[in-house]
């Protein structure tokens, strides 16, 4: 059985070489020089910091989005990454489900703006909101892709952040990452 | 600030005296004399065993079905109540958000039950998918309510029972209590 949870943990150790750490918005994350991805929630007591998230059931996508995301080109050789540690706002979350879903979708365009300039990034998705009361983000969104996909990446990211889905955002910090090992 | 994480404890303590425990589907749970209900993530050592959930945003409900909701009658001295611990099947999260609400209201009319049946009877759902790969149920239902609204709880239940939606419940334990401080 594959655990559904991960842990980042960032300090002296890791496959992942930490490239920056850009504070988006909201409070940001102490530098360090490498970043370790656990399939657990098992946090290393020695990391500048440790995040933890789970893979979970999919909450906004209709099954023919489904089926076009999934139709993307995979990563090819992804030796770059992006950790982007997101929080959303009280309002965001007080709002139902069809409140969500059209800003998401029917204003902010986001499954759109990822099938457009998503290929060959891939992406997984990790949910820390209700792990606790006091998690520090929202979601961990992680992406990998190759060295020439990353100026489509951050087109992609650049369209999103201009979106009306993140005025709702209130803590973002974006950690871009090298494979070293 | 108040926690959203609730945990409930069968042993021989708590507020909640345990009337009885009735295995639905799937495999039950020990009996056990009294239920405690406490505001944290705190598992008693001594309990015949434990249950964790936090509330959560809301996954399904649309605005004009929510404040529909919140017109219903509250609970008058409810000094009953239900704690029904539910786990679905792989198909059901395997679905994605628009087939799972299709399935939810369209089909099997949950909130339109709940909305026809659910006067008196006051209703809290705690998420325990998320918070862990072996967690036993993915939901812990929590109703209270009058003696005298029982048996419209009892009908409430058996008409969900018999729903499209139920036939993705692979397990069920429906526990009944009566407050007794």
């Amino acid at each position: 059985m594959t655990s559904r949870a991960y842990t980042f943990t960032a300090g002296e150790h890791g496959e992942w070489c930490i490239q920056r750490i850009d504070t988006v918005s909201g409070e940001g994350l102490a530098p360090a020089a490498r970043l370790a991805v656990s399939n657990t929630l098992a946090k290393a007591a020695d990391g500048a910091w440790s995040l933890c998230g789970m893979l979970s059931n999919e909450r906004y996508v209709t099954r023919p989005e489904k089926s076009a995301l999934l139709a993307l080109p995979p990563a090819t050789a992804p030796t770059r990454a992006a950790l982007i540690p997101l929080r959303k706002s009280a309002a965001w979350w007080a709002m139902t489900q069809d409140e969500r879903r059209a800003i998401f979708e029917a204003q902010s365009h986001h499954i759109a703006i990822g099938l457009e300039l998503g290929a060959g990034i891939e992406r997984r998705l990790h949910h820390c909101r209700d792990l606790s009361d006091d998690a520090p983000f929202d979601f961990l969104t992680w992406f990998e892709y190759a060295p020439e996909d990353e100026a489509r990446f951050d087109a992609l990211l650049a369209r999103l952040r201009a979106s009306e889905e993140w005025r709702f955002v209130e803590r973002e910090v974006d950690i871009r990452l090298i494979r070293t090992e």
